[in-house]
Order: C-alpha cells, then structure tokens, then sequence
C-alpha cells in the first residue's frame, strides 16, 4: 500500500526524458528525492542526472510494471504518452496529475467542452470527423480558421490554417484524415499563460501571469508580469484555479490564454490546458521563490506547497537549435540565467535551452555583486 | 591539451561526494556540465546525481589517472584531500583552485603567515611544534587560547581550549602531538563570511557578508546581511579580493572573520580560508540572482561570472543530525526553501540539509502566490 504523502527518500518516476523531466529530476534531487526516467529514447538528456532509468517502449507493459514497482509516486513529462499506459501504472502506483486528467487534456475536443461548460471561454470550436463535417464547421465558424487533430499536437504540429479559397479536403488530408477540431481564428492582442499548482489537499498556488510570444509556432519568450492590467491577471488565475479544482487536478498546471480586445471590452480565452510543467514557467527557476519543477515534485508528493513569489520583472528566453552556441553571450549578460538541457545535437526547432534574464538584477548598482 | 576555457557538454571532476558536491553537480547540470565524482565511499549523497562516478581511496594513481582522463577541468568539495593527489591530477588536467591554493589552505600557520603578509590582521598565534614551544607560546599569547592542529581539522575538530590550569603537555598530546597553531582566544562579537568568487580573468563578485551562528563548533545559522554596517561589509569584501587576488585564485572561496570590538573601534581578524563553496554560502541557491555552486562551476569553467546580488534579507538554517526530521514542518514555512542531501542516516552532528528562509517572501501580501 502507497502512502499519499510521501516523505524524502521516496522515488519518483517520471515517464519522459527530455528538458522537463530533466528539470523536475533536479528539483527532486534538491529535497532528496531520487528519480526513475522511463523513456524510450537512450540519450534523453534526464538520464544521465536521474538516479536510474528504464529505456523501454511507452506500451511495454513488463517495463512499466517493473519501473511502477520501484517507485514511490509516476508523474509525466509530457502529455502524448498511450492514456492505457498510464492506466496500467496508475494500478500500480498512484499517477499525478490523475489518468483521468491526462485522458481528457489528450483530446482537444473534450477539453473544449471541459472547459466551455465550467462557464470558461474559449475560441468558437466545432467537432470534425470528415471531411463532411469541416465543410458544415466552416460554415458556422467561418475563414479563417484553424484545423487541428484532436490528439498529438504540440509546437505547431498537427495544425492547418483554412484561409478564403483553401481546399477543405486536402487541408483535412493533410492531418492525416483524422479526428479534427476547427477553431475560430482569433485575432488575440496577445497569448498569456498561467503556470499554477494544485496540492493533495486542495491548497491553490498561482505565479505571476506571463505573456508569451511564439515564433514559428514555438514559444520563444516568456515575460513577467504581463502588462495586461491586475484586473485581467486576477481572473487569468482565477479561472486556472476553477480548471484545477473541477479537474481535482494534483500537481502544476499551464492554461494559455488568447487575450482578446472587442467593443465590450478585453477578454480571456482559453486556448489549451498542459498537465504539466510548462515552457511559459521555466522563468520561475531562477525568478521565485520556488520553482514550478520543485513546486510539481511538492504536490505529488503530497507536500505543503511553496511560495509562488516573484523576486521580480523576468524574461525567459528559448534557446532553439543554433541560439544555443550563443551560450557565452548571454552568460554575459548581467542577471542572466542561463540552462543548457544537455542534448547532444542542435537540429532546427529543438529547444536546447532557455535564459531567464532577471531585470532587477540587472540594474542592480552593487560593485562587487556585480 | 586541454582549453582554459571550456563550453557547455565540458565534463567537471569533482573530488569529494558530500553534499557540496552533490550541490556542485546539481548547478553543473543546469549548464549542461556532466559531473564525475571521485571519492572514497560507495553511499556519498553526490554519486546519485552525478553522470559518472569513481570510488577509489583519494592517493590512488591509477583511479586518479582513470578520473583525470575523463574530465575536462578538476576540482574539490573539502580541502583534506592529499596535496600529492591535487599535483598528480594537476599534471593531467586543470586542478581549480590550484594544488598550491590548497597547500597554502591545508596548513594554519602558512595560511596566517600569508594573511597576515597582505596586512590583513588575524588573531594573534605561534607555531607549537612540541609541548615546550606550547609553554612559550602561552607565554606570548596567554591564556586562554586555542590550541590548533596544522592539518586536518574542520567543525571543531583538531582544537583544544587552554585554559587557566589546562596541563600543557595533556592538551598537546590530546591533538596527537602534531605540529600546531596557538591561537588567541578573540572576545568576538560576531563571526562573519564573505563567500566570493573569482574568475579565470581576473573578475572577482562578492555575495553579501552573511552573520554566522555555530553550536557545538558547527556552523548552525546563516544570516543575510550580516548587521554590521556597510563601512565593515565593504571592508570584509574588500579583504577576501585582496586575498583571492594575492592567491591568484579561481572559482569560490570563503573567508570566515571575528569581528572585535576594541576602544579604537570595530577591527575584523581573519579566522580562516575556505578554498570552495561554503556551508556559509547555501542561502544563495534560493537568495541570490547566481548560486555559489554555479558561480564556481562558472569560474573553473573559464565562464563569465554571474551576478551575486540577494533578492533581499535570508536565513539559511542547517538541518543537522534529527533536525532533517523536522522536513515537513519547515517546507510550510512562507518563503522556506529545503534541502535534503539524501545521506542515509542522519547520525548526531552530520549536516542532513538546509532551509533557507527568504524573508521578503514571508511577508508576501499576494494570496493565490502565497
């Protein structure tokens, strides 16, 4: 039998090896708590900081029995992991966030419909399961618009954009003839996101709001606080609360937002829920008082969960494919905080690190702490 | 050969697997530096974390040779490593801080000789070579005064008090009839440390002074800033460039002082060098814009050194021996932050982690931040 609060010394698994399952894997090391990385990549860059790891396929069963029966608590790293596999380990040992919630961030379709009926908006959607189907969708929701699968997109992928005159049966073709959503392009002034923390008890921890700007589909920077107003910052993570507690959500959580300006005034939309660490927080690293590695580690472990504090204005900065060999550079940047995940090849579009710049230290008139 | 500066994928040797270490690979890996840890027992809290490990006694040539090969760049979490091994490694990869940094650091009275050359006041002291050179010691000195090993001591070990009455020859052959330092015993008010660091350039970046509190000889409480004024914080600074900078010295080190109270007014006296990263110096992980560990992976790296400035007043608290019993209690502290080493067995006067307690957090205002 598994305690739900576990104490230091339990083992974590964390299914997923790349930057993320990196970071928490350090962040649990900080309040001794060893990790087990189950990947199915042998040069994932979590590996080689984890205290042990299983590379084996997601769907191998005997694996994940045997990594499930050396750890304490299964978390994951990222959401496309098979939703039976979480099952299958979550029998074993307890899975947080839940399968459920895994199960249902999966799915775009069921996410909307989530969180449309918490009374949260979100962009206009209609379901698309042929090629029928966008034909009627597109009707309703007009041009332009977005074509997604419903299951397996990130940074850009399993997306097409519907323009006036495009072709809808090569654009539902073109995802593979998939289950689809269209999604209202919404022309948002910006996208913010909210990087928050449920714990086993219920206690809520939000950071600050941040405003992040993509490139190429990728998010390229994070800057904290959003200028958006403490009005708008409020319900952001007023509304990340109500998501968490409808999901019974355990661990750290992002909501990304479109903030939306219309005649009767500015509004949130929520674009996507990640049940996980999320890029848009890494600033909190080095810019809080804990971080949402650490933070994530607390909850499902069922610990008190830490101050959510800033120390200040920060900007993380992605660094992708080549930024990375500008390492040196942004060392030098006075209050720069520089992360470099340990992956061996710089191919384009792969996140290699990040630097989060901490602007009150870079002001800072002290001499000898420079 | 091998490049005085080196990038990110560069490994580090680190002799020495306590938790300075652990705490060393941990700051490493977030640059993306593989630790390799060399030390003498099997169960060392760093070994967990570490990329690569080698268990071998600390004079063995061969094992030394083996670790050498491995790395890019060498150094050391405690000082009592044999001279000969620091020359040997050195010989085939960069030792930082140098073989004669440690030498210099490992003998008391050659590092009081060198402190008090650059004018820097120490407390008063005689070389005791036998129990005779003890009694005219104590006839310079008087009583009472400390009686202190060369070599090989830390938290208390290696020193004997002499007071009114102490047998003279007990308390020598009490320290093993070794070569010793009589030092007089200093009616301080405070003892403080500045942790500094400098880089392979030349660049040298001080941390706030920090008030120190030990129990029992072991260092029990850190304070940020030590309350002493900025005349003095400014003056203790300056003191550790002044030695850093006569020593040549790269990455971290650390200067321990009295402070004492005289009718000319407020003298500090310079105790003790510590050529690493500094229990001292713990409450920078999550008080500081860069760590002491990064700071030196930093500068042995041939990096730019980051900033050192506090996000604002902090407490770092050791958790020694039962303490780390009180985890959880702490973890609900509002802006504590915890370390566990992730030693085994938390015997009496055996550091198990500690709490650093950022006290603007503490104070925070901000509910969903907490």
């Amino acid at each position: 039998m598994t305690e739900k609060k576990l104490a230091p010394g339990a083992r974590i698994g964390i299914v997923g090896g790349g930057q993320l399952g990196r970071m928490l894997a350090l962040a649990a090391a900080r309040l001794g708590l060893p990790c087990h990385i189950y990947t199915d990549r042998k040069d994932d860059p979590a590996i080689e900081i984890a205290a042990a790891s299983t590379i084996a396929p997601y769907d191998d069963e005997p694996a994940l029995s045997g990594f499930a029966a050396a750890v304490d608590v299964i978390t994951y790293e990222f959401e496309n992991i098979p939703a039976k596999s979480a099952e299958f380990l979550n029998a074993i040992k307890p899975v947080r966030p839940s399968p459920a919630v895994l199960a249902l961030t999966q799915d775009r379709l069921v996410e909307k419909n989530f969180v449309s009926s918490l009374g949260i908006e979100v962009a206009p959607f209609a379901q698309v399961d042929d090629a029928g189907a966008l034909a009627r969708a597109i009707a309703q929701i007009g041009r332009p618009s977005i074509l997604k699968t419903r299951r397996f997109g990130y940074d850009g992928k399993g997306q097409t954009l519907i323009r006036e005159g495009s072709d809808l049966a090569v654009a539902f073709r073109s995802l593979g003839g998939q289950p689809c959503v269209l999604e209202g392009f919404v022309p948002f002034v910006c996208e913010v996101s909210v990087v928050a923390a449920r714990g086993i008890d219920g206690d809520f921890v939000a950071w600050d709001v941040g405003l992040n700007t993509h490139e190429h589909h990728i998010l390229a920077k994070t800057e904290i606080p959003a200028p958006i107003g403490d009005e708008l910052r409020a319900r952001a993570r007023a509304e990340a609360m109500r998501i968490a507690e409808a999901l019974d959500y355990v661990g750290v959580l992002a909501v990304e937002m479109f903030l939306v300006s219309t005649p009767s005034g500015k509004r949130l939309l929520v674009n996507e829920i990640a049940p996980r660490v999320h890029n848009s927080g890494h600033w909190t690293l080095d810019g809080a008082a804990t971080s949402q590695f650490e933070q994530h580690v607390r909850a499902i472990c069922g610990f008190p969960l830490g101050v959510a504090r800033a120390h200040g204005p920060a900007e993380m900065i992605n660094l992708i494919g080549d930024d990375i060999f500008r390492w040196r550079e942004f060392l030098g940047v006075p209050g720069a905080c520089l992360h470099v995940y340990g992956k061996s090849e710089a191919r384009p579009g792969r996140k290699m690190g990040h630097v989060t710049i901490l602007k009150s230290a870079e002001r800072d008139g002290d001499e000898l702490a420079r």
